[in-house]
């Protein structure tokens, strides 16, 4: 937390972006699911996944798991914002309508609640015309270590 | 549930098999991700996949959507083992442990409760070694339909 | 949900209230539990209830078993507003922070879901300053019948 | 952990049983709800509660509450058996069938994970002809303290 003497202090906005972005970098898993994080701030994300043949039954529903996946990375996006490495612990979550081949999801990350080392963030997943499709809940646990140095040139 | 009169009612070991076969038929999705079902019964499912590339992080670590789908997956072929078309209502997940690239995941299902329209359903993910990985506990409500004609020739 | 001939059919907001009165009148437990209606409408509840020294241990902490039955009894005033007799299925709670002897807990659901016969229901848990002391989820599931006639002379 | 001089070290079981015994005695809440300890082991406890007429709502029907505070208080002991103070971070409950008046109900826990300062535990809620009433799975958090000295004279 300490600020160098060459650096500037990052922003807590500034630090959420550098903190995504140098997640995004590593999280082949979410690039492969085509996700993308719309924004990132103290707290909040916003990632988005368009559903494809791969994630659907012969009847054309999405599988629960890649619903669960966006929110699960939301959800990641959100509790790292701080720069400061943050798992998940557990999670859950309710489904409320089916995603359908060709769907936009929008998931959209909000911390209720981070003291010591643990945290709560809501998650809903939206269709592209609002309809929400799954309400996510994570509890989060910090480890060790920081996703970029807290300074600037 | 009535007997035709042309055809002998299955057992339901048999039924659990047909109904489980008819579903990973269509699921393209759990086929997609490598998933096999080892074995299933009436209430109870056992099926593994292995961790590949596209499903870690940069640091080897499994995505916790990849994990979650396996233990979907597995809690859909133990709800919908007695031929009755059920859905996953909601779910939650606790993360033990991590798993890695080329870790062979093991999930196994067993139905703690089943009344009237809703069940729950325990899935614990196992790694190779025997490992918890993670511990799943789902609640399944049934909707309209059957997955396989319930007399056979 | 049909008007009888002398009766006039109630608007949500009546309905919810009645529905709120016939349940309260029941409940010894709540009222046991010094809990008070501050507020009812259709899908959703404020309830509160003082914590008593019979609810702590000997540190003056109140047990996690009666904030769930605050925020539990609120649910049930929220899911029973549109007077259809409504059943807790499942529920999850956050523990955020202590509450202790005196303290007066607020507790205030909003309905995130309803359709067919289940419902998704968030309850806040706040202490007297505001401070959440508590996040509960709760699935609810519609059984036969209604609390109150729904038409008034 | 450290023996000292002038003690021997208590074994687990010994150790679970002194941490219940300290617990107990400082919980008002649960002595209040007539709550009583049958055993405890290292990671395990078992406890039963009599339903009583202000458990109940008008239909005679227990609470969720009172089938929550029993659970978690069987988890409280669990997870306090090592003597390491540790507090509920979250829980969820499905409430498989109602308790009624009179009910005599048997809550058990047992530890599936516990590393770090988490824990994970299982707690099953049955009434007194073994019918399961309840299933609770509790986060545990561990804090600082202990809860009586680890060696005896």
């Amino acid at each position: 937390m300490s600020q160098s003497d060459t650096g500037r202090a990052m922003d807590p906005q500034a630090l959420a972006e550098a903190s995504a972005a140098a997640m995004y970098k590593e999280d082949k898993a979410s690039q492969g699911l085509g996700m993308v994080v719309d924004s990132v701030a103290p707290g909040a994300a916003t990632l988005r996944m368009t559903v494809r043949a791969d994630m659907v039954n012969g009847h054309g529903t999405c599988h629960g798991g890649f619903i669960f996946a966006l929110a699960d990375s939301c959800f990641a996006f959100a509790c790292n914002s701080h720069n400061r490495v943050t798992v998940a612990q557990s999670a859950s979550i309710d489904f409320l309508a089916p995603a359908r081949l060709g769907d936009a999801l929008i998931a959209s990350a909000t911390e209720l609640a981070l003291g010591g080392r643990t945290g709560v963030y809501d998650i809903v997943v939206r269709r592209q015309d609002g309809l929400r499709i799954a309400l996510f809940r994570g509890n989060s646990y910090r480890v060790q270590g920081s996703l970029v140095p807290e300074t600037e040139l």
